[in-house]
């Protein structure tokens, strides 16, 4: 069995309304960059990365279409660790992380879509199925909200079925933020679950006084609380103050999560196996925090995410993020009484309605063999 | 005074004869990006990134012009600091390192270059001038060579009036590899340096092994004994062998230097204007080494590197990189008894040769006022 054909399509999806956190300005629309794989006797698998905006999805795509897809082309789909290790050593110069790290995890996504179908299983189950949920929770991206518009908005997570909610902070003023908290603690009872997600926006001094100011309201993490290439200014975070640290959306490999592990400076590893190398390297960061004792969240693409939290033993909550795509899904997430289900059909479950979405379409190329088709957009589906 | 105009050109070089190192392979050629600004009132710059073989190179390029070629048009050239934070959380999710360091990297030696022509000065002395020239070596990548080759070749780099010389190691067998320092260094006598390269392709322990067998040769440093993933594993190289290490071409941020060097895992830090971020990042990296008492060497376009290490006090040696592109420029570096000599001329004094390199174009594209003009290969030349 051989992969004979990558077909890649970038989109540029817009938000509903614009968005905004504390680092990355105002957000109208994500970057989708989507892989789908066909063998030679017609198996197929489909994988996906985002990017935020429009910033590097055209990078995504090019070194998906030049350099990736040609790598993978005549070769047997089921070594996903013969490919994974043929993709990061023909990129690494370039590579160890950034977009490198984006176009490996469509293509890796997409294998491990094609194995569990080939397996005739769904994957949560493939990749271990320890459970068939994960608990879930509602990510804003609300940092322009009003209060009253922040309480609208966690009104509409419970209405979801969501049980437990993140709100954006990073202001100057804690005492500000403090209000924000403890509004939306006040709505949602003092048993649920309430984040917070600073985007790296704060120093390690202000991030260390927030951290106590929100254990008044009991927050169950304080996200991303500076940068993460400080991971002595994390721990410091993590063990001085009473807020667990999460983090991890801005790490792209294995060795940056287990530094940040392995030095103590995180309670919760926030993984993204669209930003980290795929399933692939995603399991092997659960792992490594297991061995840690330390529970994992995960970063957008719920719709993946959920099959992928499902499967291991050590599963925090699963980010239910702003960047949606319901809309061009052909079975959307169910989200039950605070737990999202993991797809049952076989593969990761996901289903894009290519008609759906096909406006929102910016470029696509198919590479078969090392002939690549340039394909101008609205041109017949490949799908 | 604003940019208003960003030219992208990506060209693949070919090599005069197949290289080879442990890790990548047989190499026919290189990806170089060239980005050329122009302000409102005629001022230019130019600054360049290159690829092993043809990987990332459109990658680079699409990142250049759909995304950070934007962000500068209207900006002042003169605030390099702004404008290098303006590039690094504008491309942050997808940055952190990888493709979005080497796009940013040409912008910004681009910018160094605009600023020293203003001020009408050579780059080596605009940035401090602590001497005019740099010690420089030949770098091999010489690993398929027998040991006759490897001969001819060091006798080629003494030729040059180089008078240091690397070549590159990595065999399973470390008495092959002694066989190899051996011929060199006889040949070479025992008052030069005498460099080896592992491109990280050695455990610790092989390359523990090593260090303490290169000492009879009196080897200068051992460059990427292993993964610079691992953090602790070049510590220990470092500090049980005998023979200093050498690391830093495969790092891409200035944080990512301060581990390798602030947790002692390197006695010469090896640094990359193209790859870490440009000549404000390799600046700082500089000042990070100089005050842990770490002399910097550099890796490939020699070009461009005479005049950074010209400039810093703490200089160690300048590569000769065999990824050369002295056919297509103007004024070749000079090289005169073992020290290459910066150039005088205004700017960093790289003067591209436009229609000797034109063969080798692949693509351009120009982004004036957010208007990006695309032109395919071998149309008028922009420059
Ligand atoms: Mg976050
Ligand atoms: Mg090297």
């Amino acid at each position: 069995m051989k992969i004979q054909q990558v077909d890649i399509k970038l989109y540029h999806v817009p938000l509903k309304q614009p968005l905004q956190d504390a680092i990355h300005g105002v957000q109208r629309d994500f970057s989708l960059i989507v892989v789908s794989l066909t063998t030679d006797d017609g198996a197929t698998g489909m994988g996906y990365t985002y990017t935020v905006g429009q910033t590097g999805g055209s990078s995504v795509a090019a070194l998906l279409e030049d350099n990736l897809a040609p790598l993978v082309i005549g070769e047997d789909p089921r070594r996903t660790e013969h490919l994974w290790n043929k993709m990061w050593w023909a990129t690494h110069y370039i590579g160890r992380g950034g977009i490198a790290s984006f176009a490996i995890s469509a293509i890796d996504i997409a294998l491990w879509d094609l194995r569990a179908r080939l397996a005739r299983e769904p994957l949560w189950r493939y990749l271990g199925g320890y459970d068939s949920k994960a608990e879930a929770y509602g990510g804003g991206i609300d940092f322009h909200l009003s209060i009253d518009e922040l309480l609208r908005q966690t009104e509409g997570f419970l209405d979801e079925g969501l049980r437990a909610v993140k709100i954006k902070v990073g202001r100057e003023s804690i005492a500000e933020e403090c209000q924000r908290v403890a509004a939306v603690r006040s709505l949602i009872g003092d048993d649920k679950k309430l984040m917070v997600d600073v985007n790296m926006k704060w120093s390690v001094e202000q991030a260390l006084r927030a951290s106590r100011a929100f254990a008044d309201y009991n927050v169950y993490w304080i996200e991303e609380p500076t940068t993460p290439d400080d991971i002595e200014g994390n721990r410091r975070i993590e063990t001085e103050g009473p807020t667990p640290v999460a983090s991890g959306e801005n790490l792209h490999t294995i060795y940056e999560f287990k530094s940040l592990i392995a030095d103590g400076a995180v309670s919760f590893p926030d993984v993204d196996i669209s930003n980290v190398g795929g399933i692939t390297a995603m399991v092997k960061v659960a792992h490594i925090a297991e061995a840690f004792n330390r529970p994992v969240t995960t970063h957008g693409i719920q719709d993946l995410h959920v099959s992928c939290l499902a499967a291991i033993p050590n599963a925090s909550l699963l980010e239910i993020h702003a960047f949606r795509i319901d809309d061009f899904l052909v079975y959307p997430l169910q989200i039950v009484d605070g737990y999202a289900y993991a797809s049952d059909r076989i593969g990761h479950g996901v289903v894009i309605d290519w008609e759906k979405i096909e406006s929102h379409l910016v470029s696509r190329r198919s590479v078969s063999n090392g002939i690549r088709y340039e394909q101008t957009p609205f041109a017949d589906s490949l799908a």
